[in-house]
């Protein structure tokens, strides 16, 4: 079975709510990075990298939120996340995702995790205040390629739509206002209300 | 015909790389980051990122490194090019290429592109002076995790290794010292022998 390590309020979470909407039977290891549970042998021995989400398979782990997010779409094609068979398409969906691991999940990071790119105080201070811009620049250029909706490939529900989800909860504490990105907060108040993404974050608040 | 948008020294290498390996029919059109081409509203209109690299299909528009390879390797089958068929492989191919493109090439890029993530000269030139251990670190990761060889996934050629090859070009301009990593250094020296590598570089720099 699936085993799923996780930390609330991070990125696993759009792993996670994936799991769910595909109906998979999976487990779930929370680590806590308060305790720096992500540095210790324990979770190294799992995933080198000291992050999460790590997804353990009957064949090894897997790593990475845009490759564990295609691994449950190809995984369980029947819950229909991914356009699978469609090259183009499926592009778009990766390029989606790939845009919100190394551009917009990169510039979110500098608020907190500054310490990895640079030393002195005074810099990653200088990070933190430039996290509303970069991050707001992100979100513009998400908000000006959205389509109407309801998902964020259009009809279709897809493995970018918990992706963004995950990511958009960190809008405030990023100090970028939601007011400014109306179909982004649509999809977000769309999301909440889906049953699989209620039950995964009651799952990790509790 | 598929049309690619790239820049000499740069991550769009890699997919360049990756449609000579495919045989894939396309053209090229160079862009000038000393010109700052890829900020101008002709290019702006192909990719509103302004990044390279894009590729312009019949259907649209393409962009993010991961994706486009993995396009290619849908895109020509016959190439084998990935495991497109079994989800937890093509997911580990997918984890290395997001950890050079979400963890690898940021860290590379508080070298040159500071400006993103701070304002203060003072800061930006502390990110500099940290790139030879933040990238270093990377590489350390991933020598520890590559198999015996000759590819990045061991026996079969993958769209890792044009991506892997592209961004050990930096090694040495990021302060990294390639002896350290001997399995990485080996990958690299096997892939610039390859022709379809050679004829690459050769139409990037010609």
């Amino acid at each position: 079975m699936l085993r799923l390590y996780y930390t609330a309020d991070t990125c696993s979470l759009a792993s996670h709510i994936a799991l769910n909407d595909a109906g998979a039977e999976y487990t779930t290891v929370r680590i806590s990075f308060a305790a720096e549970e992500q540095r210790k042998p324990e979770y190294l021995a799992i995933n080198p990298k000291g992050r999460v989400p790590a997804l353990v398979t009957d064949r090894g782990v897997l790593t990475e939120t845009p490759a564990i997010l295609a691994f449950i779409a190809q995984s369980y094609p029947k819950a229909r996340m991914a356009p699978l068979d469609d090259p183009f398409r499926l592009a778009q969906v990766q390029a989606f995702n790939l845009y919100l691991c190394a551009t917009l999940h990169v510039a979110h990071s500098h608020r907190m995790r500054g310490s990895r790119w640079a030393d002195e105080a005074a810099s990653i201070a200088d990070m933190q205040r430039k996290v509303p811009e970069s991050v707001g620049a992100c979100y513009r250029l998400i908000e000006d390629s959205l389509p109407a909706g309801p998902w964020v490939m259009g009809e279709a529900y897809t493995i970018c739509d918990p992706y963004l989800f995950t990511m958009a909860q960190w809008m405030e504490a990023d100090g970028v206002d939601p007011a400014r990105f109306p179909k982004v907060s649509d999809h977000r108040r769309r999301m909440s209300e889906r049953p699989q993404v209620r039950a995964t974050i009651e799952e990790e608040l509790t």
